[in-house]
Order: C-alpha cells, then sequence, then structure tokens
C-alpha cells in the first residue's frame, strides 16, 4: 500500500525539520529528508527543488508556530506588559519545543546571508515581531504603563535584541548562561520599560 | 618555485576565512580552502583534518583580533563607560572588518550547537566576555559612576545580549535595522546604566 499522507508537503517538512534539530543544517539534504521520511529522493525534490527550499520550509513552520501562538495570548486581551513578555519568552530556549525552533532560526539566519530569498523571510519574521512589540508598547505608553522615557520603535528593538541575544547565547554557551539567568535578565529589562505596579 | 610562505597555518587560515566570509559555511571545504590558498589537498588536510577544524581556526583568529582590540583599549586606562562601550561595539558589524566577524561567529555558533570542541570555544569566549563587561561594571559602581541599582553580573549579561542581537538583527535584516539605529539602541542602553555626567 502507498503511505499518501507521508508524502504531504507538511509531513516532509516534519521529517527535514527532525533531522535538522537532530544533526545540525548540515546533516539536512533531500537524501536524509527522503530517507528520515520514508519516501522516494523524487517526492522530495517534487516538494523541495533546493536546500534552500528545505530551509524555508523548516523556518516558515518556526515563524508559523510563533506567530499562532502569539495570536492567541493576543485574543485574550492582556495587559501590554504580560503580552511583550509572553511574545519574547518565546524566543528563549526554555523547553524542548522553543530550544529545536531556535535551532532552526539560528541554522536558517547563518545561511540567510548568503540567499535573498532567506534573507527576504527573515526580514519578514523580524518585522513583524518589532511591530507587534512596539504597538504593544505604544498601547502601554497611552495607558500611562509605561516608564518614562520610553520610545516604543527603539525600546521594542532593544527588547528584541536582549530576547534573541540571550537565547543566542543560552543555546551556544549552556554552561555560563544557565536558563534562569536567562528568564532574569529578560524580566528585569521588561520590569524597567514597564514597571510592575 | 614551492611557495613556502603560503603552506602556513596562518595563511591558510585566512584562505579559509575569505571563503566562508564571501559563500558562507557551506562552501568551507578542504578542497575549497586548498583552491583559494592555492595548495594541495593535504597541504591544507595536514593543518586541519576536519571540517571543524577549519571552522574552529576561523573562529579562534577572530576572537584573537577581538581580544587583541580589546586589550589596545583596556591599556589606555578608560574609564569603564568607554571600555565597555568600544568593546560591545566591536560585536556589531559597522565595517567590513567588524561584519566578517560576525559572519564568521555566526557560522561557528550555530554549527557549535553539534560539536562538544565548538561549543567549549565558543563558551570561552562568551565568559571572557562577560567577566570583562562585569569588572568595568563593578569599577563603575565603586567609583560612583553607574546608574542606582546597577548589578554587575545581570547587567553584563544583558548588555552582551544587548550587542550580540542587535548585530545579528542587522547582519540578518539589514533592511529593517539600520546601522545608525542598531548603534543609537546600544548607545541608549549603556547610558542608562551608566549615565553620561
Amino acid at each position: 500500500m502507498p503511505r499518501p499522507a507521508l508524502t504531504s508537503r507538511d509531513d516532509l517538512t516534519d521529517a527535514l525539520i527532525g533531522v535538522g534539530v537532530e544533526h545540525g543544517r548540515d546533516a539536512v539534504s533531500i537524501r536524509t529528508v527522503a530517507r528520515a521520511a520514508g519516501v522516494s529522493i523524487g517526492t522530495v525534490q517534487y516538494h523541495f527543488p533546493t536546500k534552500d527550499d528545505l530551509l524555508l520550509a523548516a523556518y516558515e513552520r518556526a515563524i508559523d508556530q510563533v506567530s499562532l501562538r502569539a495570536r492567541a495570548v493576543a485574543e485574550q486581551d492582556p495587559a501590554p506588559a504580560t503580552y511583550i513578555r509572553s511574545l519574547l519568552r518565546e524566543l528563549l530556549p526554555l523547553d524542548d519545543r522553543r530550544e529545536a525552533e531556535l535551532r532552526v532560526a539560528l541554522a536558517f539566519s547563518a545561511r540567510s546571508v548568503y540567499s535573498p530569498r532567506l534573507t527576504e523571510l527573515y526580514t519578514e519574521g523580524y518585522r513583524a515581531l518589532v511591530d507587534a512589540v512596539a504597538g504593544a508598547l505604544e498601547q502601554a505608553v497611552e495607558r500611562g504603563e509605561a516608564a518614562p522615557g520610553v520610545e516604543p520603535r527603539r525600546d521594542a528593538t532593544e527588547a528584541v535584541a536582549v530576547a534573541d541575544g540571550l537565547a543566542w547565547h543560552r543555546l551556544c554557551a549552556p554552561a555560563v548562561l544557565t536558563a534562569a539567568a536567562a528568564e532574569a535578565v529578560l524580566d528585569a529589562h521588561l520590569a524597567r520599560l514597564l514597571p510592575p505596579r
């Protein structure tokens, strides 16, 4: 019996993310993804003609998942401080799911420098994240919940940099930066922008 | 005539960094480095038996250069604020040299997740940088030059995350984050820790 479910683009994306997260980007190829999904090389090539297509699919999936969770938080109509904290904690590798997404993001971005298509997708995700944080900071300023001197665009850029920088250091230097320290630094940063009542 | 100068480990490191910075980590191999340096594959293999050895050499070079410049700044016995600002601006891709070093660091760290040797070297560099910033912040606290509430270790971790996060976003999303904005955000961050007189 053929297994049509395993040949869908979504299932192949699962397989390729599995290979990439476990063994690194160098291990991701048309051949290794075909083997992991139990399909022919031709099937993988049909959906993903090049290695960049494989990386794009993995990164699109990571962005989609972060966006889905951001929307779920937004639907609860949280205070700006709660919303920003939820968004930025999604970037830290605090559990297996987020660590897997971060491995994909780091590998993708390192490669994106050499590919206009990857740069475009990375830029789109980065812009959406900064816009979301800046929008919530503007709302906080209007509601009188922000610290004096907060500039939404500048401080959103900074807060996203803090979160991604901590994520990078936690993933790559875990012996120096503990998960608890990364969380504490992010929380202290946000508490200065949006002082708790 | 043989060209013995080109077969030194240092010259091969120059050649491999050139290949990596221009074409990306995927393009770095024993073969491409041999071609770029105009030597035999055996010569490259003698100095660098594996691809991880090539990456290690490139990253060691980047760290050495950053350390050299950090020491040159320290020898001028600057105020803590000046020292920290000089150190952290070295991480931002504000000119070709620093952009090349950042490309190496990003590619290296993405790969380091899968290699204990690379993790060790990345961790050592990260620890040295946080220690240097924390030491300067302690000095600023003693001299009464720090903002109230500064905690040197926590705030050094945060400042290094801001700088590396901005570097990452500037390199990978240059259409959204301009060089001027990245500099302004880092300066504003440091001004909060160490208010200008």
